[in-house]
């Protein structure tokens, strides 16, 4: 166990996939804000912050244009960051360089931050598209050491 | 390998993240339970059981609440119990204590069961965003150690 | 660290892990062939390729079946393959036989491969039901053996 706290690709990779990590739990409490701020909620039970009236609690239950893009923005998270959290640790110990692996890591953690600054600003594409597109291939390239590396069928 | 079968916190990790994973996939099944009693699919080939009249199939292609809120809950679990696991088991190769893991470990995944069953009996708030919150914060403290033992930019 | 590398439960692990979270990934860019193919976007930057009159942009902010079946079948992986992974993974430390393993990792890669051509081709139940269940049964197994040998409570 020792052996992996002296491997500097592992501590990298822990470093970088746990700020990835943080970055996509962090638009959980973006939604509540924005649910929040636009009294745009799912359950029932959520309306009864502050107004009591069942009348005004039921018109809190809708979705909102600013709630729904923070979502699909958490979505994309995980259809991108776990993909590369899963091949990331296989990456690492397929043993490469120091310095291939940091730009692996710190191109790919770099691209989810500006694809979610142009998701949740709607910045015009194809600002978050070449974001998704540059985590994508990083990922790929990871999934090719790995299997060049590692395969056993 | 054999060295971490040997690591008391690495057994407590596997025990926790294996029953905390467990208790999400249960979600399935419940989503289906709830799809079949209350006749709401999300696809046509699924209308399938038991009635044969189109009409009374079509009518089958609808979302329903109960669906819906086993579906919110499962959502969560997507967002809450990876990023877990993910940092969990970063955490557990730093070497903490084992009694400080076994604390983290048992206070996220008591959390989440307690966040399932406030969301699925839609209990009054704030049982559901108490135990949220709570889950919440334990992550957050071993992703807190791995960055400040590992931390390697 | 090389210990990992030259373990074959290990290295069968990685290789049917990073097959099937790919397969799990190329789920984002089938997306985007029906996304533009059928004109349904979710978002309104996204509707400036090609056609720049506001009307015909403001039609393709539209729900389109093929779109959110794909997006069903991605879910449906996200929900069962990383499961797999997780306790695949721990499952891989708790030294099973060779022969044993890649006979878990076998059956579960290519039940999803079914499940996805079956979700996708809309072929008539119980097809991918089945595949599904076989899935899962598959992670119950693996998720029995890491309970029975690496509990610590």
């Amino acid at each position: 166990m020792a052996d992996l706290m002296n491997n500097d690709v592992f501590l990298a990779f822990s470093t970088y996939a746990t700020i990835v990590v943080l970055k996509m739990m962090f638009m959980a409490p973006l939604t509540g804000y924005f649910r929040i701020t636009r009294k745009a909620f799912s359950n029932w039970e959520d309306t009864a912050i502050g107004k009591k009236n069942p009348e005004d609690r039921k018109k809190m239950l809708q979705t909102n244009p600013d709630v729904e893009r923070v979502r699909r923005c958490h979505q994309n998270d995980l259809e991108n960051i776990i993909p590369f959290v899963v091949i990331g640790l296989l990456y690492a110990f397929t043993g490469p360089d120091l310095s291939t692996a940091l730009l692996h890591f710190r191109v790919f953690v770099g691209s989810r931050f500006i694809h979610t600054v142009s998701y949740i600003l709607a910045l015009p594409q194809p600002s978050r598209g070449l974001s998704w597109i540059v985590g994508m291939i990083t990922t790929f390239s990871m999934a090719y050491r790995v299997l060049t590396t590692a395969l056993l069928l």
